[in-house]
């Protein structure tokens, strides 16, 4: 799921810059209390944390609480807690899905789990989440609870369910759309309405808010899939050809295998359904795709989605919260170009 | 951890009967709602959730939070989602404990990882976990929501502390109940406290139920741990040897093994730290437990706590709840016996 994002803020427009700018100050104090709140007595946490921490995550999702609650003007100290919490869930996330998924390597570095074993993984994970929890109820928004909690919910489900998905190639687009609206889009959406709960904003901004961080979640998600066909390497850290050689059926796959002939549906079986999956199956795996559009339309797809997310904004006035959210869609879409 | 309770009322005041009577009308609906917020549509969500609630576990945790509110003159419809909660944390726990400790069997079952694997385990477990928040959430108390998010944390704590214990003969009895403070006895521990919580009783009303929880919880696991060397395997849907074969460090092997000869101590090394743990070395693991005292010393540890349990509720008037509460830990130290 993750990718390291460019943050130098050269590429223009479509870059966070602006976003890490206007978060600058709460990211530190984010990054305070993710130091505190992953302390513990048992040594093996705060250790795994910290391998975390510097792991080259690039907290998204807490600087779009953090900016989402600045634009409705809000001026406690609840968002950095909620922006915290909103990073907590997403790492205990990571941990969970290396273990489910069985990964070596995330952002380049060996996984937690290949350090300090699935055991810890996954109790760490739970840890983590618990901590949220305690963050959130600090915060005492019970509306901001209700959001996160079944944010929570909705992830595990989307687990779940891509679970189900696993190795199979007839899953349809839409079936797909449904794992990664559950397991990617949730977090964004709940980390973008949170801003406008805890600054008491409008109904109509909560909902503005929230459709956009679940079009954003999209699109982040179908760009990861297209950068994992095309991306370069060193850019992204992630590896060109993670999600095939571990047999994941994305939306690139999907389009791919739909669109392809016998003999090449066939390719595909070899290859997710039966780890044929060397370097020169990924080869042929992405001439495949050049060939028959699936990348180039997985990303369309991302800009469909991005564009829903551009409009759910319109209608709030313009101010350098607004401008920088918008500067994140494009940035993650124009990361794949 | 879990093991079954015999319902059948039949052990005379050492028994969980009244309890059960006490709290049937509200376990009926604690049913319900465990099943109707175990659904998904995501089938394998709610045909792994089945599996646990047929698994035989009788809800000791639920019945106490039911028990312990209806103490205070509990009136509304919020201690029944509290108890399901705190039933759904438990099971969270269960899943991932079974996967920590690659166990396959659980009260003479097939463990969920067993017949879904890992994967689901975990994520199921994650699903349970984010309803249990968002069904405290839905109660609105922060103050039952900080006790039971704090207990989340502290569980995983406990864990992840145990990884570090774990065959570790020199472990000492100290650090032994630090781990099961922890482990078990954070959740027994909110699950009564958050009774009187709802029911808005006194601070000191509160801690007696918080305190009788906790040592409820220790004897409880030290009780568990001695019928792992002792108990009779039909009765208990526990077998005999479960946590020696799995090399686990509790209290009656960290007796034996501290008073033992040097002999004994190299036969406990060989048991726990190099597997060698057969059903004639679990025989002759027994027999020195029963030589050294060891067994019979942990139910000794067990009921003291039990009679701080006793003593934390003394102050309290007399009423049904209590007099349930207070067989509850006659019944747990007798099931031993």
């Amino acid at each position: 799921m993750g990718v390291v994002l460019n943050l130098d803020g050269k590429r223009g427009a479509a870059s966070v810059a602006s976003l890490v700018g206007l978060t600058s100050d709460e990211m530190g104090r984010v990054n305070e209390l993710i130091l505190s709140k992953a302390g513990s007595d048992v040594d093996l946490i705060p250790e795994l944390a910290k391998h975390l921490i510097d792991s080259g995550g690039k907290r998204l999702r807490p600087m779009v609480t953090l900016a989402a609650a600045q634009m409705f003007g809000y001026a406690g100290e609840g968002h950095v807690k909620l922006a915290t919490s909103v990073e907590f869930m997403h790492t205990a996330t990571l941990l969970h899905d290396d273990v489910v998924d069985e990964s070596d390597l995330r952002r380049g570095r060996k996984t937690a789990r290949m350090i300090w074993g699935n055991q810890a993984s996954v109790l760490v994970g739970d840890f983590l989440l618990g901590q949220a929890f305690r963050m959130m109820v600090d915060v005492g928004s019970l509306e901001a609870l209700d959001i996160l909690s079944a944010a929570a919910a909705v992830i595990a489900e989307g687990e779940v369910m891509q679970l189900g998905v696993a190795k199979n190639l007839e899953t349809t687009e839409d079936d797909y759309l449904a794992v990664i609206k559950a397991k990617t889009a949730a977090l964004f959406s709940a980390a973008a309405e949170v801003g406008p709960v805890i600054a008491e904003a409008s109904r109509n901004d909560r909902a503005a808010l929230r459709s956009y961080g679940t079009n954003l979640g999209l699109a982040f998600q179908l760009v990861d899939d297209a950068l994992d066909y095309g991306g370069k390497s060193s850019d992204l850290g992630k590896n060109v050809g993670d999600d095939f050689r571990e047999g994941k059926v994305t939306l690139p796959v999907i389009l791919s295998y739909r669109r392809g002939s016998a003999e090449e549906r066939a390719f595909w079986k070899g290859a997710i359904e039966e780890n044929q999956s060397d370097d020169a199956a990924l080869e042929k795996a992405i001439g495949l795709m050049k060939r028959n559009g699936a990348i180039g339309d997985t990303i369309a797809r991302a800009r469909h989605f991005g564009e829903i997310a551009r409009d759910a904004l319109a209608p709030l006035p313009q101010t350098p919260q607004k401008d920088a959210l918008l500067d994140v869609i494009d940035f993650c879409i124009s990361r794949v170009m």
